[in-house]
């Protein structure tokens, strides 16, 4: 027995938006030869307009386990949809001794992994868009970013996550530094060299680097950071003001507010901390969360916009006819599947997906523009058996702890967690993870592509012919 | 440091077979656009060959688990290489009593996974290409194969294994019950309708039906299922001898001798049960096994053929001017997953890639040939962190049992086991797995599709413009 009705692919409406015609269903049971489709979608052309968006921890289980619960299992998000499909490699370094040789890393924080398609180059843990080096806290080389290559050729730029805006993905595309906890200037204990008071000047902090860096669009959690004294004394909030002219705003109806960059860049930052994902927690347990009759509730986020909702804006204001650059983060499926809580995990692919719909109804008037959806790195949660009306061969329930829900098919869905004990933080895992893409030269995240490829397509590569 | 000299892509030994130059390297670091490579890969004619490879359990990360130790993190396997890559779902259905709402099975055995493609329809647990039903023990009704209809149009077709060749993954290519186990008439216990003596008259035993279905190749493992006796009285084997005129071997050197299927078709079983994987085991334990300098130790397999050297063979008797359907599964990735066996798991990775190559070699000299490589169904091999001079930001080793190698690289490679106890069988899990094609029709693997829209493909859809 199905929980609802599905919402058509392709007539979605969203926070009041006509989602376009880009999304086609088509599986399974599709009847076409997809030669002719796919040929069709093969641009050779540079895009003028880059999005990317990431979901935070988004491997091919927690993407299954969202279609089961949202859609159902023959369901497809507008992201399972995209023509151009591969699998991408995610892996970093360790801190060594022997610059010819780091250590491969074979599990990856989101720190190298988003300065991998930042810079094209790897790294190791908790490192910012920032080379490798014989300890933590030994500073890296600083690589360029695409987002300030983009932002050097006089385009526009944006960087959008539901995480702190100064977490480790958001970071990677516009600041440099050695270790991703560097936030505020003063969370800078491990980072002094990196200090705007040191001797010589340090770039400051993440926060202060992002605002440095002239982003025109930053939008997401972290206000506490912001509200950090610089080492001259105001705020960081005030120094982007005060400096860089930043229109701040910290609620949706202010950011609706806020249709030009004419008086500046723009600041939003709608959380204190991180933003609230789109479903209230269910965290498993070891004797099993939730049940076959367990939905997942909607979670108040107050005056926060959704994802869409400032991808929606992002893209309103950085539209302009040089192109421009923007990187959009679900980042709380990362950190609710840390958390065991399946229910946060998959409403925020959700968000992804929503948001992934507003850029392509962009895509759809602007078609120089290349759109990205991909993971950073793999993550703990397993779908398991859950038994049932079946001789069930695939055998019991496993996992350290587990839970339940009921998905849009009308039947339980059990998920697993089991990279850490019950309660503390689960583990990211080493697995390579789905690379989708349209637009020109999305071809080029087809077959099995390391996620420093991405460096160089969104850069945009010469035209094949 | 770096284990031992890459062998470079495109140029490996293979059997005393020189590997075709259909493998191109190209990632991590590729410098151009793919664009006009993937529009001229793209081919909407019917394919004359089909050469379906299969991994049992193969998903995106036993396979990045399995090139991290063999070619190392930056490697690339054939498979990895394909042009044409998507996502593939692998649900089921569980018994039930409406016929028109079977619920859906989020982690599925290998027999409704290969009853998918085989039939283009879903099924339960333990079911060969028959429909579901109200239990386990009523049968559904049965659905022809793709091996079935390539037969049935006067072509060629062969079946491969590493497994029995009468286990669930072969089974479904040219057989129809309603429970696995029925392998061999000795095992009819729950299958009493389909026994070849049971009034009326069923279709008999898998090891039966596959000789029945005069299937042109049939190589494997199995051979204690064909040495029982049928109901009539003669082994199994006998019958297919005397019935069908098929040509038997039991050692690599008796394959090697059959250089045609003038005489028959052939029936080759080298193991009494199971073929033997390429490496000894690894088994993970909750205090970890292994280390970082553990290596895989390769297995004596006595007699037996590789998989690679059957497909060899498979593809020599089979090429003919009408065409064929191959199917050829490395089997053992999945039962030494259900095991903990971190090293049988990886070398039958690059049992199915060097098959591949073989398959390749055949197409580079016969285009109208389509090679599809995939998994069945997701597994429980997880790759975790394992610490080292990083700040790890990932966190602790996690997982019920673990191991430890040493890769390609040099490097130590953790694995974890979690949805079973350990020692007991690890379990299947939910995720949609990778899949990637190429040749004619190739293009209709990517994006997101279901197992079951393999059928089609197999089958030849009607070319697009
Ligand atoms: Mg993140
Ligand atoms: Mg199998
Ligand atoms: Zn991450
Ligand atoms: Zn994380
Ligand atoms: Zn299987
Ligand atoms: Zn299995």
């Amino acid at each position: 027995m199905r929980r609802k009705t599905l919402v058509a692919a392709g007539a979605l409406a969203l926070g009041g938006l006509a989602i376009g015609s880009a999304v086609q269903a088509v599986s399974p049971g599709f009847t076409d030869d997809r030669s002719a489709t796919l040929a069709k979608a093969i641009s050779p052309e540079k895009p003028r307009n880059v999005i990317l968006l990431i979901g935070d921890g988004t491997d091919d289980s927690i993407i299954t386990a969202a279609r089961n619960y949202e859609l159902g299992a023959k369901g497809r998000f507008a992201l399972d949809e995209l023509p151009f499909t591969g699998a991408m490699t995610t892996f970093g370094l360790k801190t060594g001794t022997d610059p010819n040789d780091y250590p491969i890393n074979y599990v990856s924080d989101s720190a190298p992994t988003a300065s991998g398609w930042s810079t094209g180059k790897k790294t190791v843990d908790s490192r910012i868009s920032q080379g490798p080096s014989a300890s933590d806290t030994a500073p890296g080389t600083d690589y360029d970013t695409v987002l300030e290559k983009y932002k050097a050729a006089g385009k526009r730029t944006g960087n959008v996550s539901t995480a702190e805006i100064t977490d480790a993905t958001p970071a990677a595309a516009g600041s440099h530094i050695n270790l991703r906890e560097c936030q505020g200037p003063a969370n800078m204990a491990k980072c002094g060299y990196a200090k705007k008071s040191a001797v010589p000047a340090g770039k400051g902090s993440i926060a202060e680097q992002l605002v440095d860096n002239k982003i025109d669009v930053l939008l997401g959690g972290g206000a506490a950071r912001y509200a950090q004294a610089t080492d001259a004394g105001p705020s960081v909030l005030d120094y982007a003001k005060s400096t860089y002219s930043y229109q701040a705003v910290d609620t949706k109806t202010a950011l609706d507010g806020v249709t030009s960059l004419d008086k500046g860049p723009i600041l939003g930052l709608f959380a204190s901390a991180n933003m609230t994902p789109r479903y209230e927690p269910l965290t498993a347990t070891p004797a099993g969360a939730g049940g076959p009759t367990t939905t997942c509730k909607t979670a108040d986020r107050g005056t926060q916009p959704s994802l869409a909702d400032m991808t929606d804006k992002a893209i309103k204001l950085l539209d302009n006819d040089k192109g421009f650059f923007l990187q959009v983060e679900s980042a709380m499926v990362d950190k609710q599947e840390h958390a065991s809580d399946i229910c946060g995990a998959i409403g925020d692919v959700l968000e992804l997906d929503n948001a992934l719909k507003v850029a392509q109804a962009y895509q759809a008037k602007h078609p120089d523009t290349l759109i990205i959806v991909t993971g950073d790195h793999a993550h703990s949660t397993q779908i398991v058996g859950n038994g049932g009306t079946t001789t069930d061969a695939t055998g019991a329930t496993g996992g350290k702890a587990t839970a339940t829900v009921k998905t849009f098919d009308g039947d339980p869905m059990t998920v697993a967690y089991s990279t850490a004990a019950p309660g503390s933080s689960q583990s990211h895992t080493g697995s390579q993870i789905r690379v989708a893409a349209s637009g020109p030269q999305a071809a080029n995240v087809t077959g099995t592509i390391d996620q420093t490829d991405l460096f160089s397509t969104m850069l945009g590569r010469t035209p094949s012919k």
